[in-house]
């Protein structure tokens, strides 16, 4: 089964970053968490991304809020898919967040999703995933069913 | 192999798409083009949905611009992973195309890239198929290799 | 007498849209309140749309937040006019969900009023039903002549 | 046959109006246009809003740029249904007629379309006009089935 | 001594127009304040614009939220100088209003104030005046002085 | 008869200003023009503003583009009323200019027109010139009325 | 040992600038805090600017909201490096003050830092004066080694 | 004497980035000259970072567009201050840029300049190594007196 790393850019992200844990839970995916600072603790930032392929992870899920670099400091450093999620913090509103995630240059790209989209991204994954895991697919599959509740 | 559908919401947009498409060459992915409006054609929208994954696709992009909800309207209908591009067309500049996409409600995410972002769709799409096919993660390890060009 | 569609996103707008029920109630107009979300049940906003105008209704409201693409999608399954509501959620404040309606491509319009502008709603479905139900028109114009007060 | 109303804040807006006009004839639907300021020309605004339905006029379509507050003084003038049509003029690029049309206050509703969105003020007119007019809805169900092209 | 006008569109705008009428006694400017909805009583608003010199105004103070039409509106009735408060009120946070009023078509101009910048139409209203009334002149020279406070 | 003064924080702004000009000759208005930047030549700034007054001004247009701080720091060397035009300058179009110039803090106003509205910060100088000189007060009256074309 | 001067608009932006004074405390560097608008009292503002450099200040940071002249006119005064920090207030959340601060005309730079970025203009000074200054060199090098945390 | 690096994230940025160089030699501070891109070439960033003290370099100049991570970045492996020009590329005309620069996390500032404010990251770096090299702070301060022209 495929290993999902979950980035929060600081700390004090963790609390819209935990539906993110719950619906990967849900879908039964293994996720491991890390708390690091592109720009505070940019060694580590390449230490996970050089090493995150051969560590066994499929997927990285990055949250940050203001000028959020991590998810894509993250994806310079591997070729795994990066999701990214904005987080709304400070006056911004998580626009300064969602700019700084999506208009990644050409060659890099970060899959991103709404601001505080925490859920989206396990979902996301739950998607990239299934492609190659059936039990994963059939388990988003099994919530979108239940999402579409009975006819009119 | 796999195979990826570009599907764009208007024929006005084949210009800003087809960076995507010669990156898709680029890189040996599969796909097929369909040009598929969202609100004037809904029917083909849900029918695409409907039967793609069983058509063979394992991946849609999808471009839109302006109440971009292209992306959106082909991830109702199936639970394959949707790269969605905002086009800029008309006075919003993709402001608009961008919220329309990216703002997914909780459930049903797409994977959101750039305004204009053609050629990172196409990387994004390397990066998610290369999970699973060795040979595109090869060339797309190739391309970002030959990105780093000399040490200083 | 007509009848009128008012179609929520998700439960969670229903505080935002009830002065738009008030109003239809005090203006004499028959409604009939639905939720569906656009995404997460394409199947249902389908079905809604395509029997809409043999159900006897004439005209549909239809309210929803972030990519607010419910008003839209609904529009692409009938001709009867459909009026937007952009609610305010989350932290983009409604200007997501406001260009996600205004925003519509040529041949498929929605009639958009303000950002949890659900009042107006009401009203504008009294202008437009008016034409046609003189009742209607009679009970909106002595609204309107209410509003004026006495002469300075 | 009903009458429709087509004013323009400044005879500059014509180009950007045009299309309406053309929908408006591709429709069957009559129109008569008028170029009036909301703001240097008051009491023609008021003249025509007040005696607008006795001259047989049934939907006004209002465009204006910048501090576009043509159509809300006609909407304060008359219960008739009016459209109003944001143009891009100036730097802001319509984002300011967006708002000055859009976010009427309670009571006096303004049906918005998109910014240069002078064709589906005319769509929007043949739906609420084709349900008094059955003529009108015909032309626009063809003109809608037109659209939507073949199965894929 | 002049008259100063002060208009509100909606009561609710009463709390954040309050400074305004502080300052103005403060300066010992003689006004008279009064609550017109722009919209809702164009009759009102109107029958104001083309009466205010006559009865004695000098100058117009309008304060409103939204698309705040009042101060233009007021300003296509009369040639007094108009000067416009954009109010906050609403997800759009006085930005609507702020381009409502200060984005006028050439020819009718509208003095325009920060976002619920109520003071200082008070304190503009004192130096237009004070051209006319040295008293006013004095006392807002006094004011000015009391603000620069001691020498580093 | 008064002085107006017309500033521009640069050279390059002058094209943009010459409406102004232009309407001030229209309608028969004295002015004087300057170039000064308030962050280049702060010392003429200030010289202009303590001596305005005593140099027979009685009304000061300040146009500037980006982090416009000309009319404001005008202001805060005079109690002379000071008119604001935002000048379109730079890729973030006046929007920089508006803010810098309307959003004044409590204490100093700034009158602000449109972004690029160099012809009505004229028609403002004629109204509020024209409370106290007639002549001025009749040529915009007259032009008004120019405006106001036939009854329909 | 070099001194700092930081320099409020406003009384009411001291809360929001105590993280500087703190930052400065912690990294050894010696500031004087001064409380000036640059409208309201702008001899004191040119009088302080005037006279920084032979008063022993080697670095000015000033924050201000709204219209956030202050570190542009300060920077208008003196050669030295001033840090600007765009205050939030009001309901323009700081992006007001942001273009006030950053898009300053050719000549006359401000270095900018986040909205509410107080902590921020400290670092930015110790990394200036750090390079005339080992110690304080050296106390920021440790700071941002205390900041890096262990290995993954 | 000082040596300043001047690092752009893609050649592209060039044009814009060239005042920069011309004001560096005009003012006679020597500068080397680098393109680096984040993201497609992290680990020359990164060298570039660890190594720019022991290189001679005391400041560092970095430019680029859309999610312009690259000052960040460079930020993140330095202590030397730098400076961020946000380049205004695509649809979004730097605004991308400006946020991804200056709203910089706590610790690791950034002293960002206006949207293709080339020059005055010249200028600043100036007024920074001025601090520290009387030659270069003579050479501004002609400067400076050289904009300030003539008295009135």
């Amino acid at each position: 089964m495929p290993k999902v790393a979950v980035i929060m850019g600081s700390k004090s992200d963790l609390k819209k970053v935990e539906p993110c844990f719950e619906m990967l839970e849900y879908l039964g995916i293994d996720y491991q968490q890390y708390t690091i600072s592109a720009h505070r603790q940019p060694e580590q930032a390449r230490e996970f991304g050089l090493t995150a392929r051969e560590g066994g992870f499929e997927l990285i899920i990055a949250a940050a809020g203001k000028a959020a670099h991590l998810p894509g400091v993250i994806a310079s450093w591997t070729t795994l898919p990066v999701i990214g999620i904005p987080i709304a913090s400070g006056e911004l509103k998580g626009k300064d967040a969602l700019y700084s995630i999506v208009q990644m240059p050409s060659g890099i790209p970060v899959a991103t999703v709404a601001i505080d989209g925490a859920k989206n991204a396990a979902f996301l994954a739950a998607e990239i995933l299934g492609l190659k895991y059936p039990k994963i697919n059939a388990a988003y599959d099994k919530y979108r069913q239940s999402l579409q509740g009975e006819a009119l």
